[in-house]
């Protein structure tokens, strides 16, 4: 039996337009498929002036998001304004009202998840989001349905797609961070103020949502350790290169025995790894589930289409079931100190007697042993020390790679972690 | 708030049975995500004195299917007896009763699916079938939930594990196909009697299952065109990958226009490709939409575990939202003769001069251009010669190639695609 399903848009931006557009032009087929007509009664918009190019005029425009939760008969509403405050306000009176609400925006979910999670399921509705994460990959509904009795293992994501557009210029064209930032910029890759992406923020709070669903318990941000990609010189990813890795943004979570260990940071892959072969934009999250085994979602992560097409599937989701149960799972969050990996560390150096000496006497004191160690000659007097060491403590790690960094000869120096 | 869905299991072999112990081992963790209480009140058996080791005994045992059927407090029957005319009753038996349906049966999904369509739409219930496609992949629900608001454009699939597995360990290993066949099966790859797998059969069935929901329409198994890889030999895999090439079992399905292109064949795939890099007993399906743009799904295709997690899921599911609507699109199938695409050839030739000439004089007549010709010295009086040719029609392609195998000089021959 068919059904009409209201829905009341905010935000009419780039996405907006794109969940417009695409609702609009396959109310039929949508109607077809799962007996539910699409109807978009009311968009909120911040300039009543602006002009737009919709559809149709058939929507009730308005500035004030509260007249699409005062109205009794809208069934969904879609929150596309962006940032944390304004939207975490709209979707609590949205859910509160028992109006079901589909979102694509991952800073307030990182931050407010849990909280909406909770109104949703005292209000007998649903809140969707799978477009916070990796743009159309379907990961988060993965972990919703098909994974849902499985025990999920780990996450290892490549989910931004601005630090994977520059990591791969830089490998592929020898280019350095600036250069590929602007070409990640120009081709629209980068916001003109990229720090959220390449300082790792982004990917962070990604990791967050999805480790919530995932791991079915409550996360906040401050539990995630990350770092970005500001800090990696063509020098290390030629040598990463020669020594068989690609260098990629990773955001990893992985639970074992009631801990939880979540961090984002660059780190060396192997070159066989699936994950070293995703390249420029691309978005991909590798999934380990103990009855699943292994798999990897890969597309984009983001853009107009891709993103409003999630946010319709989304919305068609909610209209076909529409009720949330959670109770969580308790995990210990596992700290960055207590990490085991193995590490790649660069020194740049002053070109002198006994320092390779120096370098290894601090490792050895810390009981950390040496896989490889590259001194090439170069043409300036400072030469880059790389060196690979094998599995060994976070802590003792950043112990002895301080202490090595603030040696005299030390010009400038860099860690990264070894998938 | 909480509800208690009772199940009835028609066949206990090795999925049946992870399905009931994931179902028992889970039953707690499903519902404090779900508000769902499993409840597995029936299971049907071949064989009633066999003894099995099951979680409980708890289970009301029968050796008829009808039982499950004819029982009130049912409210999903799962399908696991596998073949075709049994299952493909119980199927409609149980949709007529009014339940839903769960299956991992990809040959009655293959052959019947559209009637169970129907018959779930008319009586208001649900079947779901992720697990007979790619198991644990969820390929399927992302065709129903998440690209629903979509086109889509093209599948890719590397759905059939054996010859996977066959043809990573012939290129890997330079193994013949025989022994390779061996391999699998000692491994449990691939069946004693292995010509399903290798024939095409499996994968031509699995496209027909994931045509049909991909493009909402209704597909029979006989339009599509299949071949296996029994033909493939050590010297083509070598060739291939001195072109740049690796040689996979391929799955495709491509709409344009209205019109159905569906082939299952071995095909040449640049090593750059990302489906080159699927190996051993891996799934993949490349999916391309509209809006979405490509997605890759990656993971294992067959196995207990991997497959009785997703049956479990596919019983959630269809516990939270159990109502089926469908109405088909129309596509005219496209015959394999309208194909256009790149050839590899391979002519094993008796050493004698003029051949060449003969060859390329007989393309040259059907207008067919030559990409690459290789032809190296051997030690046997037979040469290898390869030939991989620029795009041209199937139909033109074979008229050609047979002409030239039927030259008394040519001993053996091969033909393959080109993705």
């Amino acid at each position: 039996m068919n059904r009409k399903i209201s829905i009341g848009i905010a935000g009419l931006g780039n996405i907006g337009q794109g969940v417009a557009r695409i609702i609009e032009s396959n109310r039929d087929k949508i109607l077809k498929k799962t007996g539910i007509e699409l109807d978009i009664r009311s968009v909120c918009i911040k300039d009543m002036q602006k002009k737009r190019t919709l559809p149709t005029d058939a929507y009730l425009m308005t500035d004030d998001y509260n007249r699409l939760v005062d109205d009794p008969q809208i069934d969904i509403v879609v929150e596309l304004i962006g940032g944390v405050d304004a939207a975490r306000d709209l979707i609590q009176k949205a859910l509160k009202a028992g109006k079901h609400v589909v979102t694509a925006n991952k800073a307030v979910m990182a931050k407010h998840g849990e909280e909406f999670f909770r109104l949703a399921e005292i209000n007998k509705v649903k809140i969707n989001y799978e477009a916070a994460v990796a743009g159309s990959i379907p990961v988060i509904r993965s972990f919703d349905v098909s994974f849902i009795s499985d025990r999920i293992i780990s996450i290892i994501g490549i989910i931004n797609g601005t630090t994977n557009f520059i990591l791969t210029r830089m490998s592929r064209e020898g280019l350095d961070y600036k250069d590929a930032l602007k070409q990640a910029q120009k081709l629209g890759f980068a916001e003109a103020d990229p720090s959220l992406d390449v300082g790792g923020d982004d990917a962070a709070q990604k990791l967050a949502v999805l480790s919530r669903i995932a791991f079915n318990t409550d996360v906040s941000l401050d539990d995630i350790y990350y770092e970005g990609i500001t800090g990696i010189r063509p020098v290390d990813i030629s040598y990463a290169c020669e020594m068989g890795y690609e260098i990629k943004l990773l955001a990893i979570a992985r639970q074992e025995k009631g801990r939880l260990e979540m961090r984002v940071h660059p780190a060396l892959i192997p070159k066989s790894h699936i994950l070293a072969s995703i390249r420029d934009e691309i978005n991909a999250v590798l999934v380990t589930g103990e009855n699943i085994g292994e798999q990897l979602f890969y597309g984009k992560g983001a853009g107009q289409l891709p993103t409003a097409s999630t946010v319709v599937a989304d919305i068609i989701d909610v209209a076909r079931r529409g009720e949330m149960f959670y109770e969580y799972d308790r995990y210990e969050i596992q700290s960055i100190d207590d990490l085991k990996t193995e590490y790649y560390l660069r020194f740049d150096v002053d070109e002198m007697p006994g320092i390779l000496m120096q370098i290894t006497t601090v490792l050895t004191k810390h009981n950390i042993s040496v896989m490889s160690l590259i001194q090439k000659q170069t043409d300036s007097h400072v030469l880059p020390v790389i060196i690979t060491v094998h599995k060994t403590d976070e802590k003792n790690m950043q112990d002895a790679f301080k202490e090595i960094s603030s040696f005299d000869f030390v010009r400038s120096s860099n860690l990264m972690r070894v998938l």
